[in-house]
């Protein structure tokens, strides 16, 4: 049976938060928590916004995810976010004890991975690359027209 | 002359704050955020009321003195934390480009400083040992007599 609600289709979820992110001149990143092929919340980056550097989309998604579940932990619920989460973002998935992390492109600079896989929970299993492309060329887009 | 507006005087500041998440039943630790010898921003973890793993003090340190400022960086500012901030906390005093930290007790199994002084900004000064002791013995009490 074709499967509708894969990776690929949480992904674009994302994107489409990454997307408005964009609308408001913030960073385009977005995320959404799934748990039993349901989301369960939304979020996108409003570092902007709310003058508040820990405003990411993951920060966000995983306070809304506990919020919905009224736990705050989130072993049975998967991430979708279309850039690799930063140290702390991948702290706070950490905490929240994640079921999965699935994420797009791959942010060298300010990634967790550069720090080794141990900063995620144990559990947390670890996807990469999903729609990495669109994500790039999103967040490449959108640098480039800040500096025009 | 005398400065009573010292280190110590800030910490005490941080482990009332962290008495405090005691008495609420959360772990107690507690922060202040100051800049130019004023305390701009004072809070404890709330993880458990909140039901939020991001709700750490520092986190919610942060993100209060941000508003306060109206600007999401802390370069001229300094946190003062009872216990050695997370890998997720000193993500996020990284990202708000923090002047100065200074933490009592070290938490040698979360602390950010088992992956090395990289986490934190390079213009964060660092400072660590300020009333360890009686932040240690709060963190003992605590966990004692959930115990019991």
């Amino acid at each position: 049976m074709l499967d509708l609600f894969n990776d690929t289709y949480f992904m674009n979820e994302a994107l489409r938060l990454a997307h408005r992110a964009a609308e408001e001149g913030e960073i385009p990143v977005g995320a959404v928590v799934v748990c039993q092929r349901r989301i369960i919340a939304r979020a996108y980056n409003q570092t902007e916004k709310l003058h508040d550097v820990t405003a990411h989309a993951e920060i966000l998604a995983v306070t809304a995810a506990a919020h919905y579940l009224g736990s705050k932990y989130l072993p049975d619920c998967t991430l979708y976010v279309t850039l690799e989460p930063c140290v702390m973002c991948a702290g706070a998935l950490s905490w929240a004890q994640l079921g999965g992390l699935v994420y797009g492109a791959a942010d060298e600079k300010r990634g967790f991975s550069r720090l080794g896989k141990g900063v995620l929970h144990p559990k947390t299993k670890l996807k990469n690359g999903v729609l990495a492309a669109e994500s790039e060329e999103l967040l490449r887009n959108f640098f480039r027209r800040l500096r025009t």
